[in-house]
């Protein structure tokens, strides 16, 4: 096989008209809001609560990843092309990319190889607009407070230094990380200090993807927390009269998005918060999109169990009471090797010992599933470099523990080198699943739902915190938010908070520095360590080596 | 007739499929890439430049208009329904609105009354794209400048006291005009002042809207200025490699786009920068696809003749090789009372003399109009306060100029009420037009060209330069950029640069404050007086009142 890259892949795939994926799921061309031949948006109409509590839902998730990723978004259109090769009718459903990293070190997150969802060059950049619509959705917020601050009709008495709501960018753009605003002069409003966060770290996403319907996404609007008057009372976005023009903009981008695997089979892919500093998974619209008109979905939470799948399960399955009866837990052998101590330059060079040890990481994602009562089932995402007693070790070692673990081959085959994996997670939906068991109750104090995580599924072994930390509980429960979600700010690269614990740390403290209200959202956010919102650009920005022809052919995006 | 708003006229409307809009364009159901049903995008190569030079370019300007605009909009697209109501097969070509004034004082931008473009919500919303792409792709280029700043590879020694490259956000958005970036220490940037424009103001905007080709965008991406190295030398786009990624961002906002009028005839609406501060037109390429798929092409240009007008034709015609046969020159009854001394409550009062006098504006227009060798029509765009005897008055004062004048009713009758303003531009361009005659050649001096416009259209005695802009002229020398279009920024309200001179003042001197570059867009920009690139949101915002259904019905905007 030539080397070819995934955009050269997805470029040479002759994609079938959206109107011909719509009717593998029975929708009638004219429910489509085409965008161009090759995407189009669903009508919430479409979405059948009973259809949802039928279908079979299946959850993608890692062990804690190297820097750059395992695979989940490629094992999950994998899998999803080996469903519908082994006679069962499977939808993938996805996160929508941010544009901010395609032109930074990662690139873009439409799958890669032969399992990939197509267009992927649109599905990368503005794709149907919903990432735009959040963004301005949040920043005429941010321009209505300002504008507050110096009215002299309608004046709120905010007190400017309290205002936590913040202006977002699709962009990787660290510079905006700390601004002043305001200054010029009496006409430019009063200075301030603010910041920019990319736009899947927005509230608005966050809410976007928890909304159950329409006039549900417009109360959370309106229930944004944005800070205080200078009486100490609390000011919400709904007392700038804000919610309704925001829900105005954000009118097409609450409706998922349609488009298709390079086997023409049918993606859904829609919302994208990050999963380290929000929720990190497709909105509970687009997950009950796909349950409707589809007999199997397969879903992806971002980076590891301890972060997306943790949130997907206690935060959106436990809200939206979706019943995942399967879950996917992505792992290769080059970072099996990782959290066996390999430094990255030997990332690729077979080594069992450090499999062997590093397998710990695993073996504790593995004992968390099962904490949900659900079944694992463990794919290997196939790499050129792996070594068969490595992943003979790893297949035994899952043996050992009573899980079923398969080498996924999507990369390099599609559906063709996923028909194992497929068969795998049938038989789990089919013979093993339950009813899942959420972590732990929003009802539940706050501490009990922080530390229930925090040593349940990080293995931590206290729960320190911060002054200021000790203070926002204060203003929780002072708030009446205390039956919020727990949605947890921490590095992706370790169970604890500490990025250099690799495998499966014991014996840590864990240390909340603040926590946060996303009260639209439903969420107070417990943040574990420093977390960026705002990515910057590395030294040479993928955006050099980018070209496109006069007929429109991109090179150089990933 | 019941007192219906605009939205309400325009969502009782049922709208044809854009597919049958596009046969009345012979456009096959192929070529379009839908957005939705009522909205499609055309691809660059319907274009054919025999065609563009055989049919018939109708201009539509106004006399220097009142802070509520004279109606060039709604004029443009009634003028369109009544040439289709006498024979002619006519195609309305217009700019996109920009979101940030929606949620401002002035509201959306896509007609009135019974002379609308619908969908009008999506139109005066996201549209297709097209903003947001332009707004991403000039903060890409914001991105990659504080990149460099503090890169270690690849560092251009730019000068961060140089950089005259801003950001842009639509949004209205005071507190962003002014600000201080990359604060909080080395993690964030080199700290420096910034600024947001308004996204109509972007250069990006200006060079979408002067680009002839994908190739020309790409290469004018790369020519944009930004500023200095601390050795003194000019850095561009293409110093950065940003051009090809910009492009990128821009593969479908060069695309124009289709929608229909409220009589089902074809709008084509694309690009957006304001006429003030930019040029004020739509794209050539929207106009050249016009006029490559339809007999007659109503464009319009911004706010008073002597900036959109001026600029659409010394700017964008001359460019394009465009040859515009008729201009329609806007007048209101409540405009001329204003120039005539009318104080702003007495706007809708009756008064003879008073437009009498105002009349000198509309005299002044008509014939700056003729210096260009093309012959106006006048539209008294029709109000209820009009008086018979004022609209008798400047019907006669104009054939005493040998200027038909006709009285414009496409607000209350759409078609029916433009048949008349119809015939008279049919006549025009059958009849009287010849090879219209730009006012100066490009390759003109600067001084020279600057001149020609105060004095021949504004009618200032004398130009002033202020130290700065004499400055700005020697690097305009240096930079090799003198034989650029002279792109005026100076108040919409009066023919000189100061906002209280109505009517047709004489005997002025303008001063040019400062003259900025865009390399890109090709254009060299003499400030006059102060101009604002950020506009604000008022004391209460047009979105208190704006609210959306659980059906996406909304109300409240106009």
């Amino acid at each position: 096989m030539a080397h070819l890259t995934d955009i050269e892949i997805a470029q040479a795939k002759e994609l079938k008209h959206i109107k011909y994926v719509a009717q593998k799921l029975s929708i009638a061309e004219d429910d489509l809001e085409m965008y161009g031949k090759y995407k189009a948006k669903l009508p919430l109409d479409l979405i059948d609560e009973d259809k949802v509590k039928e279908n079979n839902l299946v959850l993608v998730t890692a062990l804690t990843p190297t820097p750059a990723g395992e695979g989940k978004t490629t094992v999950s259109i994998g899998l999803t092309e080996g469903l519908n090769k082994v006679g069962k009718q499977a939808t993938v459903v996805l996160r929508e990319p941010s544009l901010g990293p395609v032109f930074g070190i990662k690139g873009g997150a439409a799958g890669g190889g032969y399992s990939q969802v197509v267009p992927m060059e649109d599905i990368n950049l503005h794709f149907t607009g919903d990432f735009n619509a959040v963004e301005k959705a949040n920043n005429l917020l941010s321009a209505l407070i300002d504008n507050n601050l110096q009215s002299k009709e309608n004046n709120l008495n905010i007190d400017p230094r309290t205002i936590l709501w913040k202006r977002v960018i699709d962009m990787n753009d660290r510079s905006l990380r700390q601004i002043t605003i305001g200054l010029g002069g009496t006409a430019n409003g009063i200075p301030r200090e603010d910041g920019f966060n990319i736009t899947p770290a927005s509230e608005v996403m966050a809410i976007l993807c928890m909304a159950t319907s329409f006039d549900n996404l417009k109360e959370r609007l309106g229930n944004i927390f944005i800070g205080f008057t200078f009486d100490k009372k609390p000011v919400f976005a709904r007392d700038l009269k804000a919610q309704d023009a925001m829900a105005i903009l954000l009118k097409d981008a609450i409706k998922p998005n349609l488009v298709q695997t390079l086997e023409e089979n049918p993606a859904i892919i829609h919302g994208g918060p990050f999963a380290n500093i929000a929720q990190g998974t497709n909105t509970i619209i687009a997950t009950k999109m796909g349950l409707s008109l589809s007999n199997y979905v397969v879903t992806e939470a971002g980076f590891g169990a301890d972060l997306g799948a943790e949130k997907f399960l206690n935060i959106k399955s436990q809200y939206a009471g979706l019943n995942p009866k399967a879950v996917v837990l992505v792992a290769t052998i080059r970072a099996l090797r990782h959290h066996g101590g390999s430094p990255k330059e030997e990332y690729n060079t077979p080594s069992l010992a450090r499999v062997q040890e590093g397998f710990k990481n695993l073996e504790k994602h593995i004992e968390n599933i099962r904490k949900y009562a659900i079944e694992p089932v463990v794919a290997i995402n196939s790499f050129i470099s792996d070594s068969e007693e490595e992943v003979n070790f790893v297949i035994d070692a899952c043996a050992n523990l009573g899980v079923k673990a398969v080498v996924s081959r999507g990369w390099a085959k599609g559906g063709e080198g996923t028909k194992e994996l497929a068969n795998a997670v049938v038989d789990v939906v089919e013979n093993k699943a339950t009813q899942f068991k959420p972590l732990y109750a929003w009802e539940s104090p706050v501490k009990e739902k922080i530390e229930t995580i925090a040593k349940e599924i990080y293995g931590a072994l206290n729960v320190e915190y911060s002054k200021k930390a000790q203070l926002n509980l204060r203003r929780i429960d002072r708030l009446g938010f205390n039956d919020f979600a727990v949605c947890m700010a921490k590095t992706q690269k370790s169970f604890s908070d500490n990025d250099k614990l690799i495998g499966r740390p014991e014996g840590f403290t864990v240390t909340v520095r603040e926590i946060e209200i996303a009260a639209g959202a439903q969420f107070i956010i417990p943040i574990l360590g420093k977390m960026m919102r705002m990515p910057g650009l590395p030294a040479k920005p993928a955006s050099e080596n980018m070209t496109i022809d006069n007929k429109g052919v991109i090179s150089g995006l990933s």
